[in-house]
């Protein structure tokens, strides 16, 4: 673990995205919440904030952190679920793997909940879209 | 919760896949273990199996179980690395979110180690393979 | 920790109660999900869901059992939210506990949504109803 | 889960309360540590404040909190065992939840220990009784 | 993880032992329970269980297993606690390294509780005695 | 859990060693990582360092703490595996049980990787060696 002792303690937050991919029809049952297992989207939300909070579980050399604040939306396009996830601390390192993490399990949970209707449902392009505070000032991804 | 008292107990067994991709020379530095953080790959793979150990308390309705167990392989492309995990299982209900749990968390650590020579890394195609075991019997994915 | 080596795998199954208290208006806003904090019911119901599968970790002489099932009724009332969950297992110990965890923390997170607008909502009543399996047998509440 | 980034860092301190009533001759029992399951005054006690450092894992918008006090005071009266749990922190938000929770968390640990003796035992009347700190100031429970 | 899907389930055993070394005068006072922090041996007793139930959350390699009981005993000498520790399992592996991890924490703490007047106490002789089940039969330390 | 609300925030770090006895043939294996199970020194590394941050939920009066850094070294020497642990925190309480638990929990999934080829394996002499930070001032351990 990395020592963060000497680092200045900051606002920090960041922002990750991911992409769950399915079928049409799927995402028509999820609009209407008819899928057999209902709370489909809350679900995914709520599990996407409790993993959030234990990143530093997950992640071995994480340090474990105060979070400040969690949030998830999910947003529907014609075949896929888009994830984004939003984490914030005041801390000594950044949440770049808290906001990560969150989108992953969010998505992960999509997949438990429509499995029985899309076994091949895919969760793609989990990735960091940017951060900022702390020393390293802002950084936003390219393209 | 779906009810699992009336289903079997049978032997049962998932593998999932994903894809982490960045760029040649963070491969490169991988596999010489020159990364700043040492052990990647060992760190990636440990992560996901303790990952797939606590599938059920990321995964709001999975169904805890006892598992016989987990495998991770680690391989290296040009510009990615290849996870795929394998989970077993003797119990009521299949193990595929123990498998996708375990790909995910490997990525989300390999993301970890190299993030601060490549914050754009991507973990991507996190995907269920194949299953076996229960009343359905076997899947593989197609193409 | 009761020695349960000796005793039988069998169905077990049992069922909790408890009562969340709050104001007539409080209610009103929760039919409505216009609290503060949205989809209530359903961060209960998953809160308590988790619970029972932690239930041996808050417990300090709880035996670790894979559940079956686990469910969680939410029915409002004119002043109250009545919680009844259910546990299932195939092991050699009961699930009451299990039940009244899930029913105890949905109506702890029911407050954790609603203590903003009625910081003196009251969860109550907190007791096991029924339970089955195992070597004594059936057990119902009296009155 | 709210964002508390912009709150103040504060002393903030909550007292919860509950009753856990079961039979006078199980009370008797109790005082003279002669249950079937020794220490049930300390493991419950043990068991509260261990549930309020887990409190933001069981209740789903909680915020992560370090705690700097808990503690949990059970005291006997003719057929119920009084619960009374302090929390304290130096936080962003308060800490109600930890309060209810290492309260609720004893009472349940209460019942574990009691319920062969007395399966209908019932944890009743959880209850915030007081908090302070934060922008809001202190706050008391009326009657 | 080893693969155990291939072997049986069969009632399996293991104990495990440690000591604590520290003075004789803190050992009259753990005697006397007058210590600053009350109530230590039911204290190590309890963590040492709750431990065990954890093993497979700490040791990265672990089997989840079902618990079929843990317990714990603590022996006062003029200088030292004796810690034997048991845990019995129906499952597909062992339990030392359950019986093993309770004794350790067990004597964690001890320490912990009894730091404030002794900080040089030692947790020492961490070993397995026993072990019975599973195919190689039963096993018992030499010496 | 004693209350450190009144305690300053200050910069703390602690220093625990364990060491784990073995056969020199094992200790010859390790070298050349060729023991049954692989990256043996890593695993354990990175077991400690997970257990440092899960002290609290094992400790039941430890208060949970910010972790700054967490640090593992294994020394091999003939018959043994040296383990030295040290722990930092910015906060109000020492992190003597974090570096006490760091190293504990090394020398436990040492012996997790080990047992196969030597059921006798020992950890011993598990012991704080210095800590600094906080009131009462620097402690180094005599002799």
């Amino acid at each position: 673990m990395v020592d963060v002792s000497g680092k200045d303690v900051t606002a920090r937050r960041a922002v990750a995205a991911a992409r769950y991919v399915t079928r049409p029809d799927v995402i028509a049952l999820l609009r209407d919440d008819a899928l057999p297992k209902a709370d489909v989207l809350t679900t995914a939300r709520l599990a996407g904030i409790g993993a959030a909070k234990r990143t530093s579980e997950l992640i071995p050399l994480c340090h474990p952190l105060p979070l400040d604040a969690v949030s998830i939306d999910l947003d529907l396009t014609d075949d896929a679920v888009l994830i984004t996830a939003t984490a914030s601390t005041s801390g000594r390192t950044g949440v770049e793997m808290e906001a990560l993490t969150a989108a992953t399990v969010a998505g992960l949970t999509l997949h438990d909940m429509i499995k029985a209707v899309d076994p091949e449902g895919t969760l793609t392009d989990v990735r960091l879209l940017e951060k900022s505070g702390g020393k390293r000032g802002d950084w936003r991804r390219q393209g």
